[in-house]
């Protein structure tokens, strides 16, 4: 997605060998205009077939998937990485490693927001290692649903996520991918 | 604001004297077509305002706040509750004290997204004690910005929150306000 692209160029940090900051627009601060653009993309991709809930992870996959949701006319349900106190019972619940921040999460769904008649899409904002999308799959065997297919915002293509991913019969399909970083600067796989 | 009124009516959970649970369209499930009325609705309040830019915490005032920004025209910035590995210099930073978790959270924002020439809007989805819009207040001090409002999704009236905001000037605009869980239901504010 060209608009994606030019953003990353214009306003990504790159940071060592593997490291994409987007606090500009996705990460910190957000542009509500580009997000809404990325969730009517997402919508058009994967229209067409039946999804009945877009589901994320907190807190950045939120807002792509929420005007996703928007788009395609269904409700978003976001994975919360710990427990709160007013929701222990009934949860799915899965375990995912987080390389960026070498911390292992609890990502917990209440089983009152997914079940076997539903038809998921994952939405994410980055896809490295396939660790956040992979427990959200877990989560949707736990509960019965059917996965449409993956959305990812930033996908790093020289990690092994979308691998991962596309051995289990995923569509993945990702806004923005990256091929390298060469000192300093963003390179796309070119499609 | 009746719409929201309504949705609390039917799908809100009184847990005990002081909780409601809203997980079924804004803390956990999120409803994204409620989320843009109530973001249309907050940029009606403000407008003319001449706001830059659109405040929050993560993670459940994330999705109002961006459905502001939309509106207006504006970013939107969440403060983060800790630091993450790709950000640890030049913050502003304010301690956030949660009465329902117990826990005492740091909220950074990043000295890039906030400056003495903005005019902020604070938005969160509660108001209960005002410590997570106090902490907001207190960055914005430090970055000298300036704050035109707040806008609250759901205010516990019977709570402390809107009279410590008031006795320090902020235009508090809550969507929904709530007088008092009587039996396991919801009793608004009567305006």
């Amino acid at each position: 997605m060209k608009l994606l692209e030019d953003r990353i160029l214009r306003d990504g940090v790159v940071l060592g060998d593997d490291v994409l900051k987007v606090d500009n627009f996705l990460n910190h601060q957000i542009d509500p205009v580009l997000m809404q653009e990325l969730g009517n993309e997402f919508a058009r991709y994967f229209a067409g077939k039946n999804i009945t809930k877009v589901l994320t992870v907190e807190t950045s996959g939120i807002v792509p998937a929420v005007f996703t949701g928007l788009a395609l006319g269904v409700p978003v349900v976001f994975a919360r990485k710990q427990k709160s106190l007013t929701m222990k019972d009934n949860l799915y619940s899965a375990t995912v490693y987080s390389f960026t921040k070498d911390v292992t999460n609890e990502i917990t769904i209440s089983k009152q927001y997914l079940g076997k008649d539903d038809k998921v899409l994952i939405i994410d904002d980055f896809l490295a290692n396939g660790q956040a999308t992979n427990g959200l799959m877990e989560i949707c065997k736990q509960a019965g649903a059917e996965i449409a297919g993956v959305g990812i915002v930033i996908e790093k293509s020289f990690q092994k996520g979308r691998k991962i991913l596309e051995e289990q019969g995923m569509d993945v399909y990702s806004l923005a991918r990256i091929q390298a970083f060469s000192e300093g600067t963003v390179q796309f796989v070119q499609e």
